[in-house]
């Protein structure tokens, strides 16, 4: 039950520029695998969960994401709540799960989940407004590789109106479990089934717009796998 | 751009329970409806991110869920980071999302995400030892229904050194996004196609351990839909 998990204090953990936070578990491995690693996760990734504290307490909030270089990006409307309070410089955690599949032990401590997840701490910096644009930019190529050139690009008030963030790829932990399940010794004999039920993200087929009149770019038309 | 992310202030909010923290946006709803709304979330997730604040800053700590009638629980080994804080009375916030689709716009502001998400404040109440076996067990039920029966259960060692947690689904924002791209009436001649790339959740072939024994139960030949 208490492998059963993707938490803090069990399994794998794949530690980079260790911290008071992320020094939990440390396997050495190698620094530059570790920031593909890192870098993978959140490439995978459509939302992330932000954690931050206000005057209200502590809040977990789902948003969009996406990598440029070595920083995490977020965007939102200037009057949103979170971002407000981020361009303050308020300490934020950014978390991103991906779980991989229910792993089934024969006894009920010993089951998991097969999952990869990404910890990163800091505090945000504020992208320029002379950055804006190519940031939205590189989030549309992220979602649909060369959508770009073909739609109306934000407008000078659409983009003030947006705040951009980015948090350096510095302080963070990744964690990872996969495989089969792991019993003790002693319940080899249980009379149970034992194996995986792999889990994954997967594509359906896209959906025109019933005023739509273009055909299926390479992105639209790849998409359903 | 910012329409585009599942983010506080923007798409269509179910809101029960109002209060500092909810009522960003509210749309009056029934309150049975939401009730139900936000227990469908939960029980299709298999993981919900935790925050939390202790002396080292916010955190954002991904974490297996289940329900029972109006409660959510966690659980974790009692030496970990989070269950050590949490049995404090420490205020939380939980959150769930499911990314439904990549709503594609011909304006880049008005691009967009499917998605239903929950975010649950509170603090967390201990589940007393005489509960534990049943908690776990109710979890198990999710995870795989009628397979308690068949595993080791867990022991009394087992259950005393893990912390089950849980908190009342009272003070709680659901909110969701679906159906196509809202384009501005200016930008409909835009020649970029436009409509909903769609996301799920997948189950893949069950994977037998290699010292697997039994022959597939239900829960596991159902699975690869």
């Amino acid at each position: 039950m208490s492998n059963s998990i993707p938490e803090i204090a069990d399994e794998e953990s794949k530690v980079q520029a260790p911290s008071l936070r992320t020094t939990i578990k440390r396997i050495p491995k190698n620094a530059n695998n570790e920031q593909e690693f890192l870098h993978a996760i959140i490439d995978e990734a459509y939302v992330c969960h932000v954690a931050f504290t206000d005057e209200h307490g502590s809040h977990c909030i789902p948003t969009a994401c996406w990598r440029e270089h070595n920083h995490l990006y977020i965007h939102g409307a200037n009057a949103s709540r979170m971002m407000k309070q981020l361009v303050k410089g308020t300490q934020a955690c950014i978390t991103i799960t991906h779980v991989d599949g229910l792993v089934l032990a024969r006894s009920a401590f010993n089951h998991s989940m097969n999952y990869r997840s990404a910890m990163i701490y800091g505090v945000f910096e504020v992208v320029g407004a002379e950055q804006k644009a190519e940031s939205m930019a590189a989030f549309m190529e992220k979602i649909a590789p060369g959508r770009q050139a073909e739609i109306r690009a934000g407008s000078y008030a659409e983009l003030a109106g947006t705040t951009i963030l980015r948090m350096p790829l510095v302080e963070f932990m990744c964690k990872t479990r996969s495989g089969g399940p792991n019993d003790d010794e002693e319940d080899m004999q249980q009379a149970a089934w034992a194996g995986v039920l792999p889990i994954r993200v997967a594509h359906d087929a896209p959906i025109a717009h019933e005023q739509n009149t273009q055909a299926a770019p390479a992105y639209v038309s790849a998409w359903n796998d």
